[in-house]
């Protein structure tokens, strides 16, 4: 039976669409990934967690893991693959698993989806979760990798001073305003 | 009492234990700020979110809103500021909650956290936390505002292709080889 750490494939994707918003066939696949690269780590270890896309991936990490976007030990950068690493923070040695093109090729559906070759309208949803549910793990890679320095490191913060624009606090070591006030794009019609 | 969304604050400091690993301030408070920014966007709308620093507040947004980072109606920009914005699709037109220095100048303990006076070992975590419950929604601005186009558009990815240096799959608009080989600082080791 497919399991996801502790959960059936169906309680896994409960929780999806309870946090994701609905059932992402993404997440779902993403939990498998979590699951395997946590099972390949050294037990007992305290890891980080590195994800190559912003696009779902993310998602499962958060569910399975402790690692999210506000505690820190989520990463993620945007590099459009389909792959997360789980890393211990000393050393940054770790375990990537990605989507392998070539394991995909028995999962006609799957690929469909992935390669978004069809509008989504046209993609049938539940061959799609049924072909999930029974590739489980075998359609990735994994890799023993290390991760660069800044991605163990957490820089410390300094002072904060109060930004003479905004009137915000903000850490002085941005410089003499804010990083909000230097940049003119995120509000539209200004924001003060 | 208070309260964020239909928690109690117990109930709420619980959730974010849960989730975030540890019970952070930071969490906490933007728990609050979360509820404000909602009650003050016109209601039944569809919103996205933008926070203005990865630190905790984040996190407090993915446990209230459906708004997460893997399913891309969270936004997140290190700008420093302990700032949130929610905000319809559309115009991009929304709410921002700020922390205001000013607002927090009757809470002792909660400025000596904010601007990070005393290492963590000397703050009065009760102390601090009953400040935080206490002070509920008095330690923000509100400002109307309407974020860049960048925050509401959502790119369509177009066609993938397989990398010929990683042979992973990536969108085909990022070049002749994936971001993440163009990117050699991330796996300190080399990845493949």
């Amino acid at each position: 039976m497919a399991t996801i750490f502790s959960y059936s494939f169906d309680e896994y994707v409960d929780l999806v669409k309870s946090f994701h918003g609905h059932v992402a066939p993404g997440v779902a696949i993403g939990g498998f990934m979590v699951d395997l690269a946590f099972k390949t780590l050294p037990a007992g270890i305290r890891f980080q967690a590195l994800c190559e896309t912003p696009k779902c991936l993310p998602d499962a990490v958060q569910l399975l893991t402790s690692c999210t976007a506000g505690n820190g030990r989520l990463k993620i950068v945007n590099f459009g693959r389909y792959a997360l690493t789980l890393y211990e923070n000393q050393a940054g040695k770790g375990v990537r698993v990605s989507v392998s093109p070539k394991k995909l090729e028995p999962w006609s559906e799957i690929q469909t989806w992935f390669y978004k070759r069809k509008p989504k309208k046209d993609q049938g949803f539940d061959l799609l979760m049924s072909q999930v549910r029974k590739a489980e793990s075998t359609l990735f890679d994994v890799q023993k990798v290390r991760v660069a320095q800044s991605f163990t490191t957490t820089k410390r913060r300094g002072a904060f001073a109060i930004c003479p624009r905004c009137h915000e606090s903000y850490p002085a070591d941005d410089g003499e305003i804010c990083l909000g006030c230097k940049d003119e794009a995120t509000y539209g019609t200004g924001k003060a």
